[in-house]
Order: C-alpha cells, then sequence, then structure tokens
C-alpha cells in the first residue's frame, strides 16, 4: 500500500457550464500530470456539476504548494467550490464511543490491517467501558462524562483536544450523546455518524424497538454526515438485512450490529478515499 | 401440480398454554391423518400462540364437511382463533388497477404458467388504460372510474361485484385510489396492497420523489394488507434496491418496478398457500 | 421520453496512455458539443484505458455524417477501437424464446411502457407456445424449430431473418437450443443471454437441480454475452435470492424467475443505452 | 442471557412416518413440559423426516440424566437418529487462525459482548501474528507450525490439545491449512469453515484472483462443516457483495473480508444454538 505512487485529488463542485472537462482534464495534462481517475457527475433538475479528478504527483510539472495558485484562474472562471487532497498525507481521525464494542473493534482491526489510509490519535467516550479496547490498540483514550449540565463544557475540552490532535474527521461509532449545534459547525462535513435504522425510517432513540413494533421484514443502518438537524443529515451509505416474525428485539440487535459495523467502515473509507461530495443534504458518491 | 394430494391447512393463534402443539398433533394424528408440515411460533412479549399445521387428506377419517366440528372441543379448550382451507378449493381473486401494467403483467403471467393457484374472475379499474392486457388474458374488466363525489356509490359498485364472484382475496396491483374505511372493514386482511416505498418511511403519495430529494442510497417496496389507517397495514414482505447520486426520480420509478411486482407478487403467494397470520398490527409469515 | 434531445455516445478503449481524457473532451467541447456524461476507467493490470462520452447532438457544430471523418485523427493517434451512437437511431432487436414465458412477458410489457428503448421486428422460438403472447403484443412470430440435423440450415433460416430485420440485437429469453459457432460468430457481442445460475457455479444444463443437490443456500441468474464457450462468455450482470432447506427444486425454479427476467431486462437496459464495453472477457459497465 | 430458563434441545432425525410429531409432543407434553420451540421439516424427495423440540427444563418431571434413557423407546421405534443438548451447558470452540485477523476480532469481540454463548479455551495458529489478539482478549494461543512433513505430528498435537480442552466445535477463522482426512473424521460435523468464494464457485486457492479474472458482478463467501473434500461440505450459510469492472483484487479482497467474518460468525451462532442439522451432505438450517 505505502508504495503506491502519490496522487493528487481534487474534489469540484459548481453550476453546470460547457467545456468543464474539457478545461480541467487539459489543465491537469498540460503539465504532464497523467489522470488516474476521473468521475464527474451532472445533477440535470440542478444544473449541478460535481467532478472528481485524480492525478499522479509523479512528472507533474507543478509543485505541491503551487497547485492552488495554479488553479485559481480556472477555479474563478467557473465559479467552483473546491477541495485538495494529497493521497500521502493520512487523514486525522477521532473516534466517539460509548460502551458499544463492535464498530470500534471493526474499524480498528481494519486499521491494524492496513485496510483504512489514517491515523487514529484519540478515542473520546464518555464512558470508561471500552478503554480496554484502547489499551489493546494503543490508542489514546478520553474519558469525557457528558451530562445536560455538563455537555457545554464538555463539548469545549473535545473540540480542544480535537484541535490540539489536528484532527480532520470525527466518526462516532455508536456513541450515545447528541452533539451540540456548537460542535457540528466546528466540522461541517466531517463528522460520520451510524444510525441503526434504515433513514428516514425511525430516526431518534430505540429504533430497533419500534422497528419491531411495527412488524417490518427489513431492519437497515444508515451512515451519513452530522448536522444540527438529528438524523436528518446528508446519506453516505445504508445496507439492510432480513428479518422475520421469529426474530424478537434482541435479535433486531444481533442482527443490526452487523450492519452498522459495515456501513459505518464502508463509509469512512470512502470518506478517507476522498471520494464524497455534499450537495443540498444529498451525497455524491463517487465509486 | 393438480395431481399434488389435496391437503388440509389450518391456521390457529391464541394464548400460549402449555400442551397447544401435542394436542394438534395429536388430534391429527389420531384420526390417521399424516402431517406434511407444521409450523409453530410463540411470542414471548405477547404470551401468544400462532400455527399451521397441514395435513393429507386421503386416509384422514374425519370428513370434510365433519373437521370443524370435531376440531370445536379443542378449539373452544383453547380459545383460539383459526380458520380451516382446502388445497383444492381455489382462491378467488380480483385484481384492481390504474394505469401502470407491471404488477398485472407479472401476476397474469404467474398465473398463465401455473405459479399460482387461484382464478382470478375480475379486474377493475378506474381506468380504461389497461383494459387490452385483461382481453389479452380473457378476463373480465370493469371500468369503474372514481371521483371524490361519486366514491361511495361507485365502492358499492365495486363491492357487489366482488360479492358476486365469490371474491376472497383483494389484489391492489398499482391502484392509484385510496378505499373507504367501509370498504375496507368488507374484507378484513385480504385485501393486499403494494407500496413503492421501505415502509414505515414514506409513506402516501410521490414516495420515490421524497427519497430522491432525501437522497436515500437504497429504495424499498412493501406488500401490506390494508387497514383503515393509509400505509399502516400488517407488512407482508418488504425488498429493496441500491441507487446512487446519478440516479433521477425516473431511474428511481424505472428500478422500483422491478420490486414492486416481485413483493407483490411474492405477498399473493404466500396469501394463497395460507401461510400468513394477522397479529397485533403484525404478521407471522410462515416458511 | 421521445422529447429527451438526441445525444450521441462514443465508446472507446485503447490502451492506457496520457493525456487520453482531455483530448476526447477537448474535441467535443472545441466544436460546441455540451458533455452530458463522461464515464472513464482504466485497467492498471491490464493498462487499457476505457471511456463512454455522451454529448447534445443540439448546437453541435459537426454534422452527425462528419462525425467519423472529425474524429478519425484522435482515434488513430491513440491507437482506439470505438463505436458512435446516436440515441435517436433505435436499436432493432430480435427475441429468442422457447416455451417459458416470463422474460419475453418482462420485456415486452418493459418496452409497451417505455422503458425499453428499441424496437421488436421478430420473435424466433423453436416452440410454437409462446405465439400467443407475441400476437398478443402485435409482433411477428416465427416458428423455426431446431433438431440435431436441421440446426445447420435452420440456422441459416433465422440469420437471414435477422438480416432481412435489420437486428443489431438478439436476446435469448430462455431460448434452449445451443447456437453454433457459426450463428455467434456473426453477432459478435450482440447476442445476450440469461443462464439460470451464478455463474461460474452450475453451468449448462439443470443448474437448480444442480443447486439443490449441493445444497446451496443462495441461488443466482447471470445476464452474459454469448461465445462460442458454453456459459463462459463475457458477464453482464447477476443477482441472487436465497434459498432454504424447506425449498424444493420446484420452489428455486419458481423463485429464480424473478431473477431471470429482472437480471436479463437490466443487461438489455444497460446495451440498449451503449454503456457496455468487453475487454478479454470481461465487461466494464458504465453505471 | 445467563437468566433465561435453562432449556433442553431434542435434534432428530428418520424416516417420514406418521405420527412423529404427535409422538414427539406428546412425550414432552406428558412429563409436563413447555414446549418453546418447535421445527420440523419434511423432504419428500428422500422421505425423510427432521426435527427440533426445545423445551423448559424448569417443571419438567425428567431429571436431566434420565431424559435418554426415558426417550430411547421413541427413539427406537421411529430409528432416530438423535441428539440432546442443555442450553446451559456451554459449547466449548477452539478457534484456529493464520494471519488474517478480521475473523477472529468478529468472534471474539462478539464473545465478548455476550452474543456467542460459548467458551474459547484455546486459539490455535500456525503462525504467531495473531498471538497479540489472543493476549488482548485472555485467551491460550498455541503457536503449532505446520509443513508437508510435519504435518501428521503436528496434527496429533492439535488433537491432544483438543481433547485436553474437552472442545466440541473447531471454527477454522481463515486457517490456512488444509486438514488431513484423519483429522477431520475425529470431529464430524464439528468443524466450521468459511471460503472466501460462493461455492461450488471457486473451490480452493485464491478464489477472488479467479473470481476477477472471470469477471463476476458479485463475490461471496461460504460457511461450511468441513469434511474430506476439500470445499465440498454441507453449506451453512452463505452471503454476496456486489463488484464492478471497476473493482481490483485488492478491493475484491477488502470487501471480501466483510463477508467472511459476517457469514462465519452466523454459521457460528446458528451450530452454537443447536440449529443444524446435517443430511446427505446438506444441512437442514433451522430458523
Amino acid at each position: 500500500m505505502e508504495s503506491t505512487p502519490a496522487t493528487a485529488t481534487l474534489l469540484v463542485s459548481c453550476a453546470d457550464q460547457s467545456g468543464l472537462v474539457a478545461a480541467m482534464a487539459g489543465f491537469i495534462s498540460e503539465s504532464n500530470g497523467n489522470i488516474v481517475d476521473l468521475e464527474q457527475h451532472v445533477d440535470n433538475s440542478e444544473e449541478a456539476f460535481f467532478m472528481r479528478i485524480e492525478w499522479e504527483l509523479d512528472g507533474f510539472s507543478i509543485a505541491r504548494d503551487q497547485i492552488e495558485t495554479s488553479l485559481e484562474p480556472l477555479l474563478t472562471r467557473f465559479d467552483m467550490q473546491w477541495s485538495l487532497h494529497f493521497s500521502d498525507v493520512r487523514p486525522q481521525v477521532a473516534l466517539f464511543v460509548t460502551r458499544d464494542n463492535h464498530c470500534l473493534y471493526d474499524i480498528l482491526s481494519r486499521h491494524q490491517s492496513g485496510d483504512l489510509q489514517m491515523d487514529v490519535p484519540v478515542i473520546i467516550s464518555n464512558h470508561r467501558t471500552l478503554e480496554p479496547v484502547a489499551q489493546q490498540f494503543g490508542i489514546n483514550f478520553h474519558h469525557i462524562p457528558v451530562t445536560a449540565d455538563t455537555k457545554p463544557e464538555q463539548e469545549h475540552i473535545q473540540i480542544a483536544l480535537l484541535r490540539e490532535n489536528n484532527i480532520d474527521t470525527i466518526v462516532l461509532a455508536r456513541y450515545m450523546q447528541i452533539l451540540s449545534d456548537d460542535f457540528v459547525r466546528n466540522f461541517p462535513n466531517q463528522i460520520i455518524n451510524i444510525h441503526h435504522s434504515f433513514l428516514p425510517a425511525f430516526p431518534g432513540a430505540r429504533p430497533y424497538h419500534s422497528a419491531h413494533k411495527r412488524g417490518v421484514k427489513i431492519i437497515g443502518a444508515t451512515s451519513h454526515y452530522v448536522t444540527s438537524e438529528l438524523d436528518e443529515g446528508p446519506i453516505i451509505t445504508q445496507d439492510i438485512i432480513r428479518v422475520t416474525h421469529r426474530d424478537t428485539v434482541s435479535d433486531f440487535i444481533r442482527k443490526g450490529k452487523d450492519l452498522e459495523k459495515i456501513v459505518l467502515t464502508r463509509a469512512l473509507w470512502r470518506h478517507l478515499q476522498r471520494r464524497i461530495l455534499v450537495y443540498k443534504n444529498c451525497t455524491v458518491v463517487f465509486a
């Protein structure tokens, strides 16, 4: 993995216009960049354009720290929103957990085996339950209990800790606290949550109980970016599993764990690959 | 198919008690009945018992028209709700349609090839669009247009037609009218609808439009028995298909047709096999 | 549907080289073409490049019949294999069937409701069973019985009929005859078959019987382009459904019908959209 | 979990005969046993009968150690194969691993959170790679390297270790050695393997490489009991995930890990619940 040649990835979105692909591909081509992946999407109803373009840095005639400046005329001309990433700059990820271990183990074992290109400087929890798991993997664990009264000050401590560790991505790996608007505003499209239902069905608390009561034949899990509206953020990925009348709420919970961990880790993988663009509370998830 | 030996199927539900299976299996066994299938389910949280028991009529020492009387002491002793069916008495099914042809073709072609053991004496529609399809398959088509004003009287005509044809099962194969409470009360747990969403997400009108706006990554379809609460009846079966940001509402509709027809026909098949029990707005669907 | 503006679609494949996307996008852009979709794929292990590019003909400064000539320098420079299609030129599709009706009904009802942009000038069958279905939809039906002895001459009749009708796509909708190498060579990557197993498991005859004997827990269906190797052609799409120990071979067959029709029609839809490229007996299926 | 009342579970199979269910249910009922679950299956083509019956030990008038003796007349009369289990006697499970950590973590974290009712006295591996994981969870790790030459003697050491620990279930959690016939004969229907393909497709080594070369659109994983025929044992459960032309062999491997761990743990869960009967190289997996 480490020996893969470094690449730059540019994510852009703007109003749809003629000549966008040609202009962007031309820019890279003219500077001897070898495009390894280009995916674009036009949303006709919104007249919006989205593109992810990835090219090899080796042989590219523009120095890394000059790319932004060189791109500027193009970005301005098309009035683009954009972000630029380098494959050898590893995302810094914080994991928030409470008591359930399945999502945490899934992410950490995937990380251990090299499937997730990131660093995990810190695990934050409102309980001590999973501290031994953090220790197993040699990761700093911070116990920051939260009550209704202490939430504002505890979130300040959390945010300070995240800033200190240069965290750019927060994963709520079954973290059972609702983040304040203020917290969320600090990390727009940087907080990934897993909700244990097929959203928008069963938002909020105890979705398996509600699903069981309704007598559904399929349960789901949804990963999404966190916004100030609870369980209303842009959906990244979803998956489902079948249930029957024989399954109790406990069975829903047991079966659901498989979904939750897999759906969350998949979303994180795509996020780390810089494959997601957010637009009007929806996501463009490039393949 | 026709040469399969005739069987009797008894569906029962009651409060959970000791000795239920032994008593029911004993009853059949003592009269030389060969049980070909027995499935039971205990809902511990509701302390409720459900059973489907199917046995061969050939060799059974009780005459068909005496089975109810013979069972009565047992049914009374356990205070059971029950229904008794014979595999060689074909259900009489009415299909309600509007303009979309996919569910209608799916049911009729399945019927033509012998996969659905039923008769279809009548197709009812509020439009003439699908009349040629009914003619293709040689089935009586009744055009009964419905407006807000005419609904009560038109439903009377529908009900009269259904009674005349001894209809015991009504399939709403993309019928775009809401049935009145009065109509529904006439056919409890006998009306099967297909809703083009993963209920309880997106009930009501235009679910694909709502799903697209919400940016879901999976769409679904749900078959359920119709009750007086719109899209709130007992769910029989559900299925899903993946969508991406590339899919427009039209793509949702196109992809969804596959789901709708398959989910509806599967539900109908189970219903015809007498494999469904309704309990507290949920279904027990025997395998 | 009919009012969608006409587009041109170019499918190309060649050895991977620098500047490919920029050159192709530049060509269209310089002639005032508005790109509505561009998807490319690089197979690194094969060092191969694939692209599908679709642009609006309205406003494009090169006349339809001049596009090939204008493209030629580019196609030559990169040594590309290519094909050019226009969205308003409808594919001419022949359906081959035997006795099973489910795939035929699925394709014809989808066609009737406008989901498949094609013409179906002819249905060919080695039995008369489905002639009434062809009549229902007003399509010419040709009964061409085939035995081991008569196959060569009957295939000549078939090929003549296909040529006469300008057929460019053949769909084997559960056609239970093996086409000769000679026949297949006449229609490279133009014949779509549905095989009722999850290939490469259970190729050849009676796959459901073999799957049942093996005790699998999932059955599948596979659509693929036909090559001279039976059931070995490039796979287009696959899908699966769960089975249990309760399912008999008849249940496999009944459940499998849903898969077969859906998987075949999906493959046909993608083919008609010119979204498939074949490479080393595999397919690139653009989204 | 621990406070659930203890139950007895009887698994039986025999030739299909009249009166089987009545006799077995009657036996339990007459001794005041409360049946909490009964599932039966008749395989008509094989004329074989299978049943799982579970009843509460509390209130049952026959002492645990007398149940076998009391059942004997019935078992003899119907010529049954049978096994009897008690829910409060925990299965003793050995895990065999090599280098991949995902199945091991999945099982151990599920075990840690109480989802798998078993003890794991020992982990055996032919490499030291996963020793730290065993230590994390406080489980004895035995490094038993195996070469072609040393296999017979090393297997003797393994078997001795398993006997010593009263192991009744062996899980090959991505153990990359083939067990000898002799080893397998010691543990009939007690060794669960995960194979990383949709069997019977791609048995043997490097299935993801073969699947990629074939251009499949879906990959799978299969859990099965190990027999002397490699990858030919009775299938317990299978699952699949979609792939596209964009996925490399590495992507297949990464995606496949999710399948492998989930399919293996599901199979183990059913095995521990005594829900599986093996018959003619197939499984009956009760719901």
